[in-house]
């Protein structure tokens, strides 16, 4: 059936401009691709330079082809620069303009290079800018963190587990969990950019170039620390797209624990936390809600960074080297990955550093529950020499006992507790309190504020 | 650390207006939810009227609603409308812009509604709108199927198992397999619009409402079958969504493994269509290329689909209820799945009713490989009444005796034949040619042609 | 380097047995499709029976096929048959059984068919079943929620947006908002059982077949509403286990959600509920604590059921015509999914039915926090015609007036009321209770008792 | 509805014994745990000989512990252990076995740790070894892609992109490519493993602990790089497992690809390799049928590792911290992935060391659809200076012209090409072999077989 009109009377009647408009439209990248303008110039700049190194291109041509680019460099950045659909991508709209601007000389910048392996470059430098980019962000969200822990070092708070309370900690220590989870995160996204720090310029079309081309040279004006080894691989491999939405979306899961920590907080039910006013939406008619709407929207964001993990992973399936247009999908999912971690990151930095932590009402619920029921067995092991499981059922009797008087463990007379177990001294009083729960827990990385403390100065030091 | 000044101190150089505008990015949808302006006036009417019918509204504000909303019904679809961002949503932005024509009437229009159930209405609404738009759209797809079929109903081809030649089929018997997948598609997508079928305005915030309305009236005007029946699940439902991204999803995988089989077809060492001009690329060195980079990209768009289908999971996963902010994720991913199966869709139709199938090519590879060995071992058991599994090995030790003489099964004596089993005769000779394995296969849904003709007649009335 | 000894040395090092033994782990499903046997079986004698009934076998073979059959089905059922890794799956399993039992005639049931539509057929029955049985269990679980919100039809609890207060509805209501979404699930699966009820079987290996087969008999006998139309697509298909776990995965997530509310109305700072013993942990230090370890569990389930989505839409993505062994990895992906929500339903079931509302508890939280905000707005509507918008400021007004007061709505004075809302009665005064506000909306669908009522009594007649 | 026995005749049919039957059915973990075994015992050592060392515990008490620990271990690895669900764990397991061997001192163990820290632990210590494993079996997968690469080092083959015939290449190129993605794999598992070595232990339940512990002991003795630094985090972390995830998905997605090559490459269209039969399956009826069963499998396997990143992530999604049972869903979703990658590995060494590439029929591919169209157009701007894009369009009539007369571009005349180029001369038809067009590409990390010999060099080295 290769009749196109009769084609076209058949299913034309959906799309109006006929195969070419549908073609183009499923086709083009430059709506997307645009993004690259600033490493496309870059490396073409690089590129051009070497090949002028190495006696292919004239110093002529060399001078003005980066006076060319440059110039578009500014007219895109200026918003003059009229984007055409037509020719598909960010390099075909540079290299045309450049034809305009320059002449044939034009034609000598795609001396051996090609679009797969100048995409897989200009992909690599824009990431590493994002990269660079977010690590500042979370620097900034660390210290929002840091700056809630020091105030509130030795805040108590319930400690949860199943979301029951479970034993006394310090607000201080919760905020810097998430430091190091952040820290975490940095580290992810760290070696994201060590591992893709390679240059793929230079592989050509995928078997390489008969060009006496220096790849190190252009690798190292770019800033990788080395060309990629295999042709094939350097235009097929889209590994580091795949390790940065990795790092997103388990930053995201982070920042979703926070963001369900901050709604359940600032619940009428428990009022840990008042959100503040900006990251809050009200309701005209009922003033004293205070809708954690950024909160919900940082929690749901995951969803879309996992999705695009996914949508990526699914589209790389079992493809066959070398390059496939398959993969032009790999940019926007990293585009919007990135915008959103990167949204959902300052807008969480903002929500720490306004919100308003209420240390009464946290210390009031952190002395309920028989929160210090473990400080009591940890007495008796420590002070009656009581293997700890024995330990665990004394305090279960105790625990029943003061249920069954609607009082807390440290309620309890000396006697009803030596009716459990019959070594316990007035001195076990004090190590029921909150306070003394807190501070006792003075293993490295524990809750007490000594160890909290420690944890600052050292994130201080850092961050600094 | 309430103090903002210090904590733009801190963490402020990262968003030049500070907390509000971070916030407004983070939680306007305007720039998204625009798409739903038809729909959310619709229901606006339709909402009106009703409350005007129960004596709520006068009809002099029931005109006054109504002409204003038809008022910018056009100016948004003439793009003569200003969306702002800081009106968040497009159901303010309407109502704000009512304001402006009509005055405090349009301040009656919110009687008895809320933003939460008006929302799940529209989105309701436009989501019946695309599966009616993207039904169509299938209906092509599946005529462009069928008049492949009809011309190839007799084009022998291979059929594969594991990509290997297993028997031979027709042409138009596998484009028939596709309109089959492609039934379950629409019966899919017509399911999902079954189930949505229910209107939830009326609900309210939440509660439902102490004013009289009529929730079978709003409910018939738009269309529905029925209005919902609880208040909380009316306002925190989203399967409607996750049922078309699933139907989405399906349908976008049916359509990779027919651009697959485009791909590896179109390839040189198969040879078995030749794609047209228009739905691929080629290369201004190498003019005999043509990249199927159409197919490419639609074997590569279901990525994108389970990847929201994943996002929108993950969003409601654990959403106590009943509305929270994270559902206003569901937009985008409904919105990209829905322009994204409708692309694919449209470029596959066009390419299917475009592409030159290669009789020829195909008819070679289908007498090759012994693709008829089975048609000997049935005819070993229907002539000779011998077992399955006994004519299995016969016809084993026949396909070794031709792989040794380097010969076809049919290119084997009589005599040889009847080594192997004594009694076979003459005619076995005819039931080893493609043509008569072909029609042989006669069994309902079976690849002779009489039975492909039979599906086609069927389609052709259901098509018609 | 096609030396095996050579390979060896250098591979072989990693796997005890040999390439042959990593290929039997890899290919051998044995382990899992052994699950399909009793459908299996089924499928046989109904394709032993028709081709009896066809002439293809004789009476006597039938005999004693089906007598095998049934033997076989025995000695599996009672845990008596070995299953060998060596025969790869469950139809070679039971046909070498068979040949050991009957003898040559065993080697006639294979005739026109292929394990290829016999897995598609055993798969489709498998899930069929497996569609009823969950069915069931849905039903017991709405019972379970139905119970329950007739016991509190009118029992007040707060109603959340964004977990912050927003109207005081009834826990009964809340109750029947899953109730609900379970109706929804049990349609979505019996959509599922509809659209997979037709039989592949006759499609062998992919072409149909020449024997003189009737399709239409062995579909019936099976209990399928019709034969499938195209063999490509019966062998190729697994539409069917997507629309399974699409339809789990919904249900999961609703699932997900009520146990997400389990989890925070059992925390001590809600106190909603208080879960029973069975299906909590304890904690022999802390007896008090009542660790919701089970509604977790359900909460993280819906994890691995969208993941087994993803896992078989990325392997379907992409595969060429027809079955490929890649389509191996779609019944432990079943498999998981349906032991995963079963497992889940049952729980959640159990949890519900065991659980034990604090009306008290609720009742106070539903009194607090301006919940009735909302009536005092419609109320000026209703009784002094007041623009929505305009008694929305006016509300506002009054909550802020009661905020610095420390008081709620119901506790400022008439003529506090006046200085904002000039009309106001005495009898607004009633519209600030809970009860008042609750048993108002009275809605279709809303949370007013009544309606409540209403909705229980039509699902009491669809348990019935 | 507390009554038990009420209830349980409304749901208790589904299952027999009671809801705490299907507790302990959603509960126990110790069906998957156990296989932590040997990590756990060799964790409670290192536990128990630094609490000796800080004299919370007895030299006596350490010898007994250790002494049981250690039989307990020999218990389990010689399958003489009986494993309890109502134990629920691998720790309670082991702890009540520990106790029947030594008695009361058995309960002295606990002291100072909880479950949470001991599983964390555990499960580090699993992957850790898991990942030692896997490198093991990735470094041999390379060595087999290095043995063909080495003998393929200048065996020519058609160069692909969109599966079109683009430029020759290498065979040993082809693969090396494969060794490069292999490297980045183990990089990314090396990462994984240098992140997660930090030890958990002594975070207890999840605050620290008051006993005078030393965790840089226990750190160093189970060969961890240091303790963690917040016990919150701690407990709650699963970090690790997703990054497992993620470089086993990555690495799954490479392996699916070259499956892919091997499924295209051993169809009889391509005839590329013949798979070796350890690795295929035959049929009994097409004898010459060869399927690559293994290749579809693995190439099949990256939706079920794929699949469990999506599950834990969502298990995750919104957890608030710090422990909760929903975490318990990490162990399966790992070590499923575990054996996945691991046997995955394992068969495509198996099937590239045992593969035969067909170097006549890759060569002939090679020779045909002008793949050396490139180098006609890179002649012409090396030696007569013809600007790059120019030199296209000159090669784009070249071809034309060789179409039209059916013939490839090397059998044009002189003449005829001069028509075209003016100033082409003999010398350029020795550019438009393959063998030209192969050696040619002599940039660093082409084709070219001196390029590709000395990465063969670089790896011999590395993987000696």
């Amino acid at each position: 059936m290769s009749d196109k009109d009769a084609s076209n009377i058949m299913w034309g009647g959906r799309f109006a401009g006929g195969p070419a408009k549908v073609m183009e439209k499923i086709n083009a990248s430059i709506d997307y691709d645009k993004r690259f303008y600033a490493q496309d110039i870059r490396g073409s700049i690089a590129h051009a330079t070497m090949l002028a190194d190495r006696g292919v291109l004239t110093r002529e041509d060399l001078t003005a082809i980066t006076d060319g680019l440059n110039t578009i460099l500014r007219e895109i950045g200026e918003g003059r620069f009229e984007f055409s659909a037509a020719l598909e991508d960010i390099h075909m709209n540079v290299e045309a303009r450049l034809r305009e601007l320059i002449g044939d000389a034009a034609g000598r910048l795609h001396t051996a290079r090609s679009r797969n392996d100048q995409v897989a470059t200009d992909f690599r430098l824009w990431l590493r800018d994002a990269i660079d980019r977010l690590d500042g962000m979370l620097a900034d969200f660390q210290r929002a963190l840091l700056a809630q822990a020091e105030a509130h070092a030795e805040t108590a708070m319930p400690g949860f587990t199943h979301l029951q309370v479970a034993q006394p900690v310090t607000f201080g220590h919760h905020m810097m969990a998430y430091l190091e989870m952040t820290a975490r995160d940095r580290d992810r996204f760290a070696e994201t950019r060590r591992r893709l720090n390679e240059c793929p310029l230079g592989a050509a079309a995928l078997a390489g170039t008969s060009f006496p081309i220096d790849r190190e040279a252009t690798a190292a004006a770019l800033g990788f620390d080395r060309p990629t080894a295999n042709s094939l691989d350097s235009v097929s491999d889209r590994d580091f797209a795949l390790d940065y939405l990795h790092a997103a979306s388990v930053c995201a899961m982070h920042l979703s624990r926070l963001a369900e920590e901050l709604v359940i907080w600032s619940s009428a039910q428990f009022g840990f936390v008042k959100m503040s006013d900006a990251f809050s939406t009200g309701s005209s008619i009922m003033p004293q809600k205070r809708n954690p709407d950024a909160a919900e929207l940082v929690r749901a964001k995951i969803g879309r960074i996992t999705g695009s993990y996914v949508a990526l992973t699914t589209v790389m399936k079992g493809l066959p080297m070398t390059y496939g247009k398959d993969m032009q999908e790999d940019k926007e999912a990293v585009f919007d990955a990135a915008d959103t971690i990167e949204l959902s990151v300052t807008a969480m930095t903002g929500m720490i550093a306004d919100m308003s932590p209420d240390a009464g009402a946290m210390g009031r619920a952190a002395a309920q529950g028989f929160a210090t029921a473990t400080d009591f067995a940890d007495w008796l092991v420590q002070n009656l020499d009581m293997p700890f499981r024995e330990a665990h059922h004394a305090t279960g009797a105790a625990v029943r006992m003061a249920e069954a008087k609607g009082c807390d463990l440290g309620d309890l007379s000396l006697e009803e507790l030596r009716s459990i177990a019959p070594g316990v001294s007035e001195a076990v009083f004090e190590a029921l309190t909150v306070e003394r729960a807190v501070h006792g827990r003075n293993s490295y990385g524990g809750t007490a504020p000594a160890q909290v403390r420690a944890q600052i100065e050292r994130w201080k030091e850092k961050l600094a």
